[in-house]
């Protein structure tokens, strides 16, 4: 449910939710429910992200940049661990949360091979960003022990100084490289958008809390906003790197 | 130089090198290159092990056996990272010791693609125990600071009792299974040997330690013998696999 920000916690000034932790905020079903959505999403999205990762390393340029990403993928593959040990730890089978989600990413992934080891640097860079901004709108609507675990897989892994620093230097060395990856840019985020509405539509008690909690189904408008802000922030980080999003 | 075993040194009954430190050992400079070759090879062996566990997870049936292997794939990267900060902290750029390699090892994996899960278990099962016997034929001619490091990375990822249950449950759901893969560890054997040659011609310093230091050159008689042995062990691996080698 959502509620008015609570001056009394002034150490997470964005927590719209009390400060419940997981044993009293579980109790309610459709949270639970909605957290292990979350999480399940959260696994599967950090597994996929080894494996793409790892599959981009062969494009690599040379050995440092295949080792600089092949541990990337072995820190998102960390990220995996424990956010599978959490659901264990709730009593929830890692498998069975990941399996909805599964579809969505695979897609995602299939539509947006990178052809290239630039490409697929943006890739890392604007996926994992995205994410990012995903899990911190949520974040705020979780109980503590779920935030501090979201908030905790979400520490950068090194991928945006690496990706960002490489292509810079990549459209510095020929600009007609910055128009190729600002198009590729802007079709990552078109198929982001399209398999996350596709989740939305199919997940109701995670939508559910996304929008707050509104106590039956769910406000589209407010979901709207929410990928509006999300779409606004990528714009942001792409003039940063000096693509046009 | 091969010494006779030394009583003195009981706690590493194999040892036929006295037991000097890196400091000590590495004022040869064809000592130095040698052990600088091992490692280099013993670094992309992990990288390229990382790279290949984690292009088969895609063959996984299911996403627990995905995670599985992506576990094993993490760990590798894990040994990657100790070999290449002890070749940094040695002075050697962990990139050029690792360049004489990646001709050999990326033309063994090119030949040997699983094309299937099952054959990618036997892989990694194989993969890791003939490159695990290789060291180990090789820690007891190392000073003791490099063997230390080399039977540290050596430890078991779990990838032997994962591929044994998983291979053996297969061949006696269908045993036509068991000569399928038989062959299949067959080829493996034979393209990893022929790889092996293939680096034993080209780099002398470190085929010199391979036979225990001769002087000049080396006696390919002694290299075979080891082949010999790293072979026998393969076939009793394979029996106890439930496959004829």
């Amino acid at each position: 449910m959502q509620t008015p920000q609570s001056p009394e916690h002034p150490a997470v000034p964005d927590a719209t939710a009390p400060d419940r932790d997981w044993a009293a905020a579980s109790a309610d079903p459709r949270y639970r429910a909605a957290v292990i959505d979350l999480l399940g999403a959260l696994a599967y999205g950090e597994l996929a992200a080894f494996e793409r990762l790892a599959e981009d390393a062969k494009l690599a340029p040379g050995l440092a940049d295949k080792a600089a990403l092949a541990r990337m993928a072995a820190a998102e593959f960390q990220h995996f661990e424990q956010v599978s040990e959490h659901l264990a730890s709730i009593a929830e089978e890692p498998v069975t949360a990941m399996e909805p989600f599964v579809g969505p990413l695979d897609e995602f992934h299939r539509l947006t091979a990178p052809s290239d080891w630039l490409e697929g640097l943006v890739k890392a860079y604007v996926g994992d960003a995205i994410a990012a901004d995903f899990y911190r709108e949520i974040a705020s609507r979780l109980d503590a022990d779920t935030r501090g675990l979201v908030l905790r897989v979400l520490d950068d892994t090194g991928h945006a100084s690496f990706a960002v620093e490489k292509v810079r230097a990549a459209i510095e060395a020929d600009p007609r490289v910055g128009g190729r990856l600002a198009l590729w840019a802007r079709r990552l985020m078109g198929e982001a958008l399209s398999q996350a509405q596709r989740v939305v539509a199919d997940r109701d008690a995670l939508s559910t809390m996304l929008v707050g909690g509104v106590a039956d189904g769910f406000d589209l408008a407010e979901i709207g906003r929410m990928f509006s802000r999300i779409t606004e922030a990528h714009t942001k980080r792409m003039a940063a790197l000096g693509l046009s999003a």
